[in-house]
């Protein structure tokens, strides 16, 4: 179930009718899931800003690090340009190069690009080892690159699929998850829409509920870091709003406040990233604008940013929870303790008591 | 009434004795208010990290921009060399030169400094304009000395006091506000204090109730944008761990998770600041250390910080929630709409019974 | 002499009519020099972006920290924004305060800005302890508000005046020089202009000849940090190309190549800073614009930022060479030996011979 | 020949006896060069901080981006946590992901890291399309892992090998080039070797002496953008001074004060990097240090600081000359006009003539 179904809708403002990334217009989402024998559980997820030609139709973009432990390819070229080239690939932490050589090969390969000769290849992880056999890198580039072949827009199938299969979120299945919020027109009309990557522990925070607590699940509950808070998030915002990459980095920082409210520790350990792109067509980095010395693009006003804020807060927090809603129990491989393992989805009848305890959930 | 009165206690770590910053041993807390006529209510306060001589045993030290729409002073230096001089000083905008001034004489004068060419003065700000009439610039350099010359440890006066005189937060008014933790032995057993200046806006969540929807006030709700969640915050975070600039950097960042679970919407004319410091003996730049070419330092293991970090989340949270409980309703000057104006403190009653509709407060 | 009555002249491109900061129109520069008893020598210069209301139409902006060994005023909000809204006021250390006292009541005074309330002042900073008893803090707001207030189109005053009245640069006197390139019509046509206040070490190459070694003064001659590396310069670049803050920002990168050029030794002393901004209309931000939910707004494509790179770089280098060969010989005061000093003008016939030795200089 | 052969000896300090970034102790470097028929010229050149367990005793680093133009992996992780835990690899844009690979690989497989479940790979590279059919993606992992393999100690192989082979400067044959500066006793004694992967533009300057122009080949020579000035240089810095990541990024971006004294015009195509790391044992992270809560770590003094500063911007400037001087003419492939193409290596005997002219050159 996703948390509306439980009745849980954090904030003010009013998703969109997916409720997810997609529903921001043209962005495309892809998942290629890999589970084999028992101890291979994992994948990849391909976010497409745009249906067209994204190497020459580029859109300008931001990266946040919340904190940065972790693989982010494609960092430093999107902060010096302010712009993404190609499809975002999520996927575990040792198959960022597989992912990376797909995006690279699907770009050069496309139709018109026969001169392209340099490619910034942007690729998020998380660390899928309490469940999937990382070190045997299972995936290939063919495989990731299905993800981005079958992108599509509608309805994002969120939990233990693509880049989310093997992950683990506050001690329970994580996954993917998603969310979005419309601005009504006097704030602009625009849609943000997020897609979350969830690995990370914490003091699980369900619209401000203590459900960490409740389940008697949480970090430093036995005061040892049992490195159940370790992990990562990575959070991919799309909003049609038609910002600059200056503002994309601004929104980009707010998603981090969603992902506080679901009560994440933010440890050491802990890869937690933000990449923000705009689809509006008019801030776009077409060549026709390229070609030119001056150009001319939209900017929102900075005060516009305010209800922008709220809106990826609000999503984030939600495509969290989605994450873990949404998420089945899985049988797997721990990596690091060489056995095998299963980690349970987070057991809805009992969050929708606690829910219900604190004043929470359906009406 | 402090959170801990209404039996708000966030979070899953224990206060220190005073739930101040003052826990952190060493670090002394001093406030100068003003209130003048009808149309001036503002101040400063001061953080000393520690009693000695700051200029010379400086300790390390970290900022962090959580959005940057404000004056801070003395950023870029604390940022290069990782350390900290001068006592920090909050007050409002417009008196950012007057505070920096007080803290250059009293800085100069000082005994042993008559050599002393140069000076990082720390000054944060909030915009206090709400209820001050801050264009008459009201606070001198000689009154700024005072918060500094009686900066004292034990309790911190929290409220509409000194920084806080005139500030509003969540359309209530806001203020000084304090808290700590502490860390069990196993972890370390350090103390994380937390100050704060609040004057921002949002959606005002107490420990997760949605009070400020309770009491249908809050950002956006009418859909205009009316500057009730713009303003500003400072948070200023003192530790007695050993922590490097590195990594009081990322403990910095934390505190913003803290601040985003009272529901600040971090609207664009926020300017959210943390500044970090390590009073800790074995990390302090000691003239004895800098005269030598190499000389020995202490520091925390990376995996260390993951409870550091929880501390610091809470001690926010529970700062900014003290700030606001501990506020009194206060008359003073719109400065922007040129008219006398009072902003209420927060109605604790109805916190209260709120709370209890949530399964929150007192059991 | 300015550099290119030696025939100094770096670089393949041509600068403008004044070779100055002021090529670039609408650029107004004011000096205020304070020469008192035998112990004061400091001053401060201010450049004003353009002739109107800076506050109510805000420049694109960006600075950039070589080295944050400063005390630079106003950086965070440059960078969050991407704007400056205020005269930019270089002063020595000590005096930053009193700048910013001068650019809030300024700003505050002028007609129409009845309700400002929040004024991001932009002072920039270097050590002028050398020549100046700094400690007594001589400069007053009201004497730093004429440098603002005569500000003028035109000739820029250099050498040992305003900010550059005491700093020494190289073991030589210092001080303000300017300098300016135009682009040819293919690449834009447009303008880039420098001000620097040089006070700053290292070994001094003039247009590639060894200069410093040469005369025997420089940075580590005899294998000791005396101190004459340390010290720091601002640079400040403006432009009418119509830069976005982003490409500023990588503009403002490029002055430190120009800097290194010079032999600038970068020593850890040194508060090395560009701040960099566009006068170009087409990227104003005007309350026209700002009152939009979306606005139209210029921007350069970055290719083109190539040859804007050359230019700065060129620049730069030319406005260090002015500063010192256009300053004289001071007499002053020594903060930090407490005691009378003269740092000597760099000796012009000298140079002229060791340029001609190296195949540079007048041909 | 390499530079100090035609009497160019850049700066006032002394190299190592190799010259080299191998005059730090225990650096090692490798190459694997690939040349295939009439198109293929690239490869790969490794850097391994110690010759000991890399991911076990993790070496502090930090990164520095010049511009931002390039697909560097590993930046975010290192920034976060300040250090390095594999070999550095240099290589070619598209071949980013089989270096990543490759690191991976090599890492999981070394004795004692059976549980290893995460690796930062660090990865730079140029583009060398100029002279190798890029879009074919030669090297493998497996290929690119002899570099690691055969990383030693000892002079460092330079000019048109490794990541070089196929990289061009200044219009001319660039490359691999390398150089080193000592520190007299007095200033700490330390080592800093420098290694470059040279493929970038401007306007060619050798010890001062405007060769690029007297050869009449210059970054905006016919006022066109032609690309020759586009590319990017990869830079590697290592010291055994114990420096803390802090001051290693300082460090780092000294570095580019030395790109700029070669003529460096950095354009915007440019992707231009610094890595730096410290070898020395008294900051290594080891899991003895890293087991406990709080450790003991050397740090350099920050005026310690400034020798260093000189001594990296001498060592990168005899790098990059290094890197053009001992390259040789190079037939290949132009991949983004699809036709053969040789790039000259620059004529040493003009070079000595030009030198000469300018007071420059062997004595």
């Amino acid at each position: 179930a996703r948390a509306r179904d439980l009745g849980v809708a954090p904030g003010i403002l009013q998703p969109g009718p997916l409720n997810a990334i997609t529903d921001v217009e043209g962005v495309l989402v892809g998942h290629v899931t890999l589970r084999k024998g028992r101890d291979i559980r994992t994948g990849a997820t391909a976010i497409l800003p745009h249906p067209g030609d994204l190497f020459e139709d580029k859109v300008p973009a931001a990266v946040v690090v919340g904190n940065g432990f972790g693989k982010l390819m494609g960092a430093t070229q999107i902060r010096e340009l302010g712009e993404i080239e190609t499809p975002i690939v999520l996927t575990n932490t040792l198959n960022v190069p597989e992912a990376a050589a797909a995006i690279i090969e699907w770009t050069l390969g496309r139709p018109g690009h026969e001169g392209v000769v340099s490619v910034n290849a942007v690729v998020g992880e998380t660390n899928d080892s309490g469940l999937n056999d990382i070190r045997r890198r299972a995936l290939t580039p063919k495989l990731i690159r299905q993800a981005i072949e079958t992108a599509k827009p509608g309805p994002v199938e969120e939990g233990a699929v693509g880049a989310g299969a093997g992950t683990i979120a506050f001690g329970w299945k994580g996954g993917i998850g998603a969310s979005s919020r419309v601005l009504p027109d006097a704030l602009g009309g625009w849609t943000v829409g997020v897609l979350v990557q969830s690995n990370f522990g914490g003091v699980l925070t369900v619209d401000g509920a203590p459900v960490g607590e409740a389940l008697g699940r949480h970090f430093l509950k036995d005061y040892v870091d049992d490195g159940d808070a370790d992990g990562s998030v990575m959070i991919v915002v799309a909003t049609d709003a038609p910002l600059s990459d200056r503002n994309l980095e601004r929104l980009a920082r707010r998603a981090l406040a969603g992902l506080a409210r679901t009560g994440a520790s933010m440890t050491n350990g802990s890869g937690d990233y933000v990449i923000a792109f705009s689809t509006a067509e008019s801030v776009r980095r077409t060549p026709a604008r390229r070609s030119q010395a001056v150009y001319g693009v939209a900017e929102v006003s900075n005060q516009y940013l305010s209800p922008l804020s709220q809106a990826v807060i609000e999503a984030t927090e939600e495509a969290v929870l989605n994450s873990l809603f949404m998420a089945e129990t899985t049988q797997g491989y721990d990596s690091a303790g060489g056995r095998a393992r299963a980690i349970e989805a987070i057991p809805l009848d009992e969050v929708r008591e606690i829910l219900a305890r604190y004043g929470r959930g359906e009406e």
